[in-house]
Formats: structure tokens, C-alpha cells, sequence
């Protein structure tokens, strides 16, 4: 081994196990930490933070790096290569942008948290509007950093997808809003085809959690290497491939909210999970992008529980969890009303149809905030007339409107086109296992989701860092990136649901 | 402020919240972790505890210390003359032990537990003799560090009662034998006269739960800043003064033991939550000792827990939720029944007049070990012999006698003491508080425990590290460390109870 290598890797694995210690001090924090804990828990963070970040970004990690790209480490396949090339990325990457700006961007962000939920509250934007003009100039700020883009908006997005261009996604958003529209609007005509109705009654919550850990288990998540635990917003968090936490929330009136958010998280957990052993505590054992994260847990969560062959199988566990509710139901009845299509306000709890024309519509003011086309004041009012052109509908108050998504609260912007890349990812991914696997459905219908995950621990979790997102869509399908086959699955779905020419 | 003292401060936070995050990740570790993540959680432990200790024994720390003790600071009583005093006591003592020596001793460490804990399950004492040998080295060499002391296990004592030589333990540790031994046997003589047989029955584990919660809720500790969760070995630990975590566990067959490990752990954590605001993230927001810490647990886990006002105010409470198994009992029945005395072969569970001769029994072997006098292949007979001598009785095999603490398995001879040292000092506390505080026992009768509380804040809590054991006896107590409250509270509680002369 080279003489500069294994120096290297200590410093990797500290990051990474300083990176773990905060990972777990959040889950803690948004799972049983006791409220009086808020305060020391984000002095211990903060140090946590400021500790990776400072080893990372070290000159030390920078000389390493050139001393081993000198000897041509780095440019190979051999396991060193790929940590040397992947490190530099980060490397070069997260020394962008000054610690100066990491600091002040901190203290800002907090404040803007606070004043968010309080307009939240208040159901008041101009409460947050003073804040948010704070981070949007912090976002621009970091965006100006990097040199390779073309404006601050494209800086920006090389922290989230540094794959794509803007132009990109905006050719991408347009092809995809020139059928979604069109089709939401049609479903919309024939609302009553569907009914989802029966299913607004009271879940008992020890049930639901039994649902929601019986589901979680029969895709395949491991809970001798998991836990699932109630939390208020669901996320997924991951200390090590060996330790993957999900949460979900229970809703007393609304099942299917914590279920297919637990599979949601529990998509995200495969993936963390089949991360590449031999590069723990390494950039390495990273997924490649958020939109490929996003991919797993969309695939899981729709194309896999939302499908009919899935409620074949779990309909009966589902009944034997809740006989009076689901009196006289059948798998089709739950397959239809989870598949339920319409206009809404909120992205989080859209259908498979609508998702994206939510992501678009923040995708387009964002880049009319960043181009100076629009003032922050105007936001709302911006919002307003969006949703009336994409959805038909307007929302009664800004919580229901622009004051929905937790992201700008801390200057993400640029991050929402992700979900959407997750979407699209996720129908290619599927439609090239379908072609691998003929018998997929049928494993679905008993049970089996081993040859699933099996395919993508195969094509995608192994594959780490190794490949950015375009890149890896390319190894695991074959094909580079395009929407044909998530414009095939949905309109196939939809169509048939609702009974379309 | 003098201009070294902030970058002390900032060096002392680090070190405070990467302890506070190491303690988080083994909270986790001891509750919720899955089984899968324990290689992950080592590293990132080791990786922690190093980061502290090589930041606390920094050249930078001792250049600050020594700056600001030459310009007068730490000599006086202000705010950072205290932090400095305190800090360079601590700063002496870790870079007494080589970190070499700690690298060693950890690896060592870890698999001297996994012996000890298969000599466990083979109930064979030989399994874990050789671990044993390379841990009681390692100790020898540890206690040597130290210049001060006489003897390796004078030098080791001094990591857990820097304020204690081996000699005045020996006499006090004598003096309490000489009373408790023969009581302990007239106790014995006349054990019908105490009946804990019906306590032998079904508790339900939900209500077992609200019988902790309630109780430790009572005497004060404080859900908004801390929580109660499950565990196999039930510990106290603290993230800061503002998150308090206690862990207790459930024994459907047996109700006390989880309901007393709970206000003992209850009892350690209101301690720390009224270490000083004013210092937290410095060594002056730690507990005095380890001695001190224990006369928290103890006294509130048995001065008041096992006390008759206590249980005048309880009773109700738990009758409430053990309706069946409490019908026909009174207040006095269980008051009885939790104070039943008795020969037995483990300490944890000992009851307050057999309690120190446990500790008695391993400070004597542990004397003889490092003396040479004893080999740890001839540990089982020697135990059984001490076993005869003070109690009487013998185990009928190693998992009852020698292997029943997982102390040595990491090294931790001279920790004994500080069980008995705090049985002694809380009664002696508890004296004087009742001096101060005359209608103690109303209160506890009516479910009232804040005069205690607050006294104890006052007297001990607050000081947090400013005094050494014996001073913070003194102080607050008028006294110098002496065993007759102790010897008075003992003789006179079970005289009573067990209707002797």
C-alpha cells in the first residue's frame, strides 16, 4: 500500500465517524431527546460539524491527495483509485466555499428556522420574508462560488446534482409538465371513478405500527441492522451500512400516510444498507446523489406499494391487522384508493401524477428569485398564480401555500429537482429490472421482493460513489437518462385507473 | 477577561461536547441500538474518546493553564479561577497515563469482556483467568503513574477517590465490618421476622412503568429535561445538566428491583441536573467523586425510597395500579417487605445491611492481588472463603461468586470503594438535612420531596467539582466524613424492623 495511503484513510474514517456521531445526535434529537436537551444538543452538533468539516477541508487531506495523484493514484479501478478520485471531488468540493461563510450561514439559518415556524403559526409570510431575503443571499453567495457555473442558480445545484445543468432539468421539467398536465386534468374530470373516501376512519395506532413494520420487513429491511421509531416529520438516517434508522409518524385517520411514508424510508434504508462494505468509513460507501437516494425510496415506495401485485400479497396481512375497517374490501379497493389522483397543495402528500408539477412550480420561482425577476414579497402572491396555472387551484392561506416546504428555511434551494430526478430514476430502474426479471410481478403477488432488491444491491447500493448520477443510471439500465418509461408507467397506471381512452 | 482564558474555554466546550456525544452514542448503544451496528458504534466511540483526550491533554491546554497561573488566575475564588484550579487537576491526572498505555488497555479491554462474558455463560472462571492477568497488569502499570502514591493500588484508588488512601479505606471499611457483621448474623437469626414472600407474585410490565415513572417523577427528576427507558443494566447518564437520562429494567416476577434501580438512577440524575449553569461545558459542572455520586443514588434509592413516610405516600399510588396484588397490604407490609435483610450472594441486589461487606469482600481480594499475596487463578477459592467469612454462605458456582462484576473484566479495581464511601456519606448527609429541615419525613409523607431536593442542591449539587469529597462532606454537612449517622441510621432502622435489643 502506498506510504500516503493509509494516512489518508485514518483522516477518512474520522470525518466519517465524526459524521456518524452527528447522525446519531440528530435521530436522537428528532426521536426521544426531551425538549429542555435543544440547547446543548445544538452546541454538540455544531462541534460535531465544525470537527468534520475542519479534518476534511485539512491542508494535510489536500497534500495527501496530491502526493498520491502525482504516483497516478486515483486515475485507475483499483480500490485506491476510486477512494483518491471520490475524496478529491468532495475535497475539492467542500473547499469551495470559505468555513466563514459555513458560520455565518449557520447562525443565519437558525433565526430563519425560528421565524418560519412562527409565520407558519401565524399563517403570516411577511413574518419569514426578512429571513428569507437573508438566505437567498447567503444561496446566491454559495452559488457564486463555484467557478464552473454560469450563474449563481447553477452553482447551486452542483452542491445537490452536480451532474445536471439548469437548461437540463428545465428541458426535463417542460417534458414532463407537457403530459402531466393534461393527464391530472383529465383525471380530475373524472374524479368519481375512484373512491378513496371509505378509508378516512380510525386506524388504531398499535396496529398501524405492526402494518408498518410488516411491510417494512417483507421489501427487505433488516431490523437486526434497523429500527423503525415514530418521529413528527419521517426521515431516514444511517450510522454505518450496519445501523439504518427510519421513522414514520401515525395518523389515527390517515394509514396510508405513515405506511407508504415508512416504505418511503425504508427505500432510502435498502439502499444505505447495500453500500459497498469494502469502503466503509470511506467518500466511497456514499450514495451517488440525492436524486439517485431519492430513486430508492420513490421506486419502494410507488412503483413497488402502490402497485397491485403488493396488495395481493399484503391485503390479508393488512385485514387480519384491521378486520372491521377493511369489512368487505378487497386488494383492488386498497390499490385504487392509494392510487387516488388529484389536485392538492401539498407536495409531500401528492399523488404519483401531481408530485412533480409541485416540484416544477418552486424549480421555476426559484429561478425567477435567483434572476432577480421576482422579490421575495412577491412570493406569495407568485405561488398563488402558479398553482393556478399548473393545478387549477389555489390555496386559501400561505401555510397552505408558500410557507409548506421546510427547505428555504435554510437556503435549499435548488434542491427540490431532485425528487423529481428520483421519480424518472426510478421508472428507468424499474423497467430495466422488469426486463432482467419477467417474473417480477409474480414475486411481488407471494411476497418476494428478494429478486428486486436483489437487482438493485446489483446495479445501484453496491456501486457506492463510484458513479455520478447519469453515470450510474447509465451502468444499471443501459440507457442514458430519459422519461420514457416514467411517462409509460404513469400513463399506463393512470390510464387504466381511471378508465382513460 | 484575561486574554487566555476564552481559548481555554473554547478547548474545554470541545472536549465537554465530544464527551456529551460519546455519552449519547453509548446511551444508544445500551437502549436502542439494533444488534447489527456494534462494530460501528466501537469505532466511532474509540474515534470520539480520542479526539477528546487528545484535545483536553493538547500542549495548547497546558501553555494555557500555565499562562494564566502565572498572572495569579486560579488561586482565588472567581469563576475562572475555579475552572483553572479544577482543569489543571484534571489535566494532571490524564497525562499521568501515557495514551500508549490507553491504546493498549482499550484493546485489551475488549476482549477481556467478551471472556468474561462466555466465562459467564460456561459458569467457568478459567475461561476469563488469562484476560484477567493482562487487566490486572495493565492496572499495576496504571496505579504506577502515578508519583505520589506508595503502591500501584494506592496509585489506582487515586483515579477514583483522589481524596482516599488505601490505609484510611482499610480502617473505614473495618470499623463498618465490626458493626455490620454482627448485626448482619442477628439478623439472620431472626429472619421469620420479616415477610417478603408475597412480594414474589406477577407485575405487569405497563403498569411496572407507571410505578417508575411515578415514583422518580415524585421526587423530583425532571421529565422536560431528561427521560426513562429500558435497558439490561440500568446506568444514569447525562448529556448536559439540561438532558438527563436514567434507564431502569423490568422483572415481571419482581417489581422492586426495577422500582428501586430507578429512583437510584433517579438519585444520580438529579445530581447532574443541578451541576452549575454557570459552568456547564468546564470541568466545574462534573460531580465532586465518584463517592459523591453514589451517596445521590443511595440516598435517594434508600434513605428515602425505603423509607416509612416514603411508602405512607406511595402506597396508594401502587395500590392503585396492583390492585390484586396489594389487596389486603398496607404501607407497612411493603415498607417491610423492601427492607427484608439477609446473606446473599450479589452486591446490586444486596440489602443495606449486607451491602458493604460486598464491597469489603472485593477490596480485600483486590488488596491481596496487587500485594502478589493472591493469584488470579486461586480468585474463585479466595472469593469463597471471604464469601464464608462475612456472610456465611457460598456460592455453588463462579457466575454467583467471582464472575458476578463486569468491573474487572476492564480493569476497574480500587472502584469498589465508592459504593461504600457513598452509603456513608448519604446517611451523613441525610442527618444534617434532617437537622436543617425537621419536618422531613411530613413531607415525604405527603408525597413532598423539594425541601430535600432543594437542600441538597444548595448543600451539594451546586458546587458541582469545586470541592473534594471529604470537603464537600464538610461543607455541607459541618462535619468531617465520620460513620455514625451511618452506623446510627443502619442500627436503628433494622433494630426496629427486626424487633431486636
Amino acid at each position: 500500500m502506498d506510504s500516503d495511503y493509509q494516512p489518508l484513510l485514518d483522516v477518512l474514517a474520522e470525518v466519517s465517524d465524526l459524521n456518524a456521531a452527528s447522525a446519531v445526535l440528530n435521530w436522537d434529537e428528532l426521536t426521544y431527546m426531551p425538549k429542555g436537551g435543544a440547547r446543548a444538543r445544538g452546541e454538540q452538533e455544531a462541534t460535531l460539524s465544525r470537527l468534520a468539516h475542519q479534518a476534511f477541508t485539512s491542508d494535510q487531506v489536500g497534500e495527501l491527495l496530491a502526493n498520491l495523484e502525482a504516483k497516478g493514484v486515483g486515475s485507475g479501478s483499483e480500490p485506491a483509485d476510486l477512494v483518491v478520485h471520490e475524496t478529491r471531488i468532495q475535497y475539492d468540493r467542500m473547499r469551495l466555499v470559505p468555513s466563514e461563510w459555513v458560520g455565518r450561514h449557520s447562525a443565519a439559518a437558525s433565526r430563519a428556522y425560528q421565524s418560519w415556524a412562527k409565520a407558519r403559526e401565524a399563517k403570516d409570510f411577511s413574518l419569514f420574508a426578512p429571513d428569507l431575503e437573508i438566505q437567498l443571499a447567503l444561496a446566491k453567495e454559495r452559488g457564486s462560488y463555484v467557478p464552473s457555473a454560469a450563474d449563481p442558480y447553477q452553482g447551486l445545484l452542483y452542491f445537490h446534482e452536480p451532474d445536471f445543468s439548469v437548461d437540463e432539468l428545465d428541458r426535463l421539467f417542460s417534458d414532463l409538465a407537457a403530459f402531466l398536465s393534461p393527464l391530472l386534468a383529465e383525471i380530475s374530470s373524472h374524479a368519481d371513478r375512484v373512491d378513496r373516501s371509505w378509508i378516512n376512519v380510525e386506524w388504531p395506532e398499535a396496529e398501524q405500527w405492526k402494518a408498518f413494520r410488516a411491510a417494512t420487513e417483507a421489501i427487505g429491511f433488516d431490523y437486526h441492522h434497523g429500527r423503525l421509531d415514530p418521529t413528527i416529520h419521517p426521515f431516514e438516517t444511517s450510522f454505518d451500512r450496519d445501523d439504518v434508522r427510519i421513522t414514520t409518524r401515525i395518523i389515527p385517520r390517515d394509514l396510508f400516510s405513515g405506511f407508504f411514508g415508512s416504505l418511503h424510508e425504508a427505500g432510502h434504508g435498502l439502499y444505505e444498507r447495500g453500500l459497498p462494505e469494502a469502503f466503509r468509513r470511506t467518500p466511497m460507501a456514499e450514495a451517488s446523489s440525492s436524486g439517485m437516494h431519492e430513486s430508492q425510496s420513490r421506486l419502494w415506495e410507488n412503483l413497488v406499494g402502490r402497485s397491485m401485485p403488493f396488495w395481493q400479497f399484503f391485503f390479508p396481512r393488512l385485514q387480519a391487522l384491521f378486520p372491521s375497517q377493511l369489512q368487505g374490501r378487497s386488494a383492488t379497493d386498497v390499490y385504487r384508493a392509494v392510487n387516488w389522483s388529484g389536485p392538492s397543495f401539498n407536495r409531500t402528500e401528492a399523488d404519483e401524477v401531481s408530485y412533480n408539477l409541485h416540484v416544477i412550480l418552486r424549480f421555476r420561482l426559484e429561478r425567477r428569485l435567483f434572476a432577480g425577476e421576482l422579490a421575495v414579497k412577491d412570493l406569495p402572491q407568485a405561488w398563488r398564480q402558479e398553482m393556478k396555472t399548473l393545478f387549477g387551484i389555489v390555496p386559501e392561506d400561505d401555510l397552505a401555500g408558500v410557507l409548506q416546504d421546510v427547505h428555504w428555511s435554510f437556503g435549499g434551494f435548488a434542491a427540490f429537482p431532485s425528487y423529481t430526478l428520483g421519480n424518472v430514476i426510478a421508472a428507468q430502474l424499474m423497467a430495466a429490472a422488469r426486463d432482467d426479471l419477467p417474473e417480477l410481478d409474480r414475486s411481488f403477488a407471494t411476497g418476494d421482493f428478494s429478486p428486486l432488491l436483489k437487482w438493485l444491491g446489483t446495479h445501484v447500493h453496491q456501486h457506492g460513489a463510484r458513479y455520478t448520477t447519469k453515470q450510474l443510471v447509465e451502468v444499471a439500465t443501459g440507457q442514458p437518462l430519459v422519461i420514457g418509461a416514467y411517462r409509460a408507467y404513469i400513463e399506463g397506471k393512470y390510464r387504466s385507473l381511471y378508465d382513460l381512452d
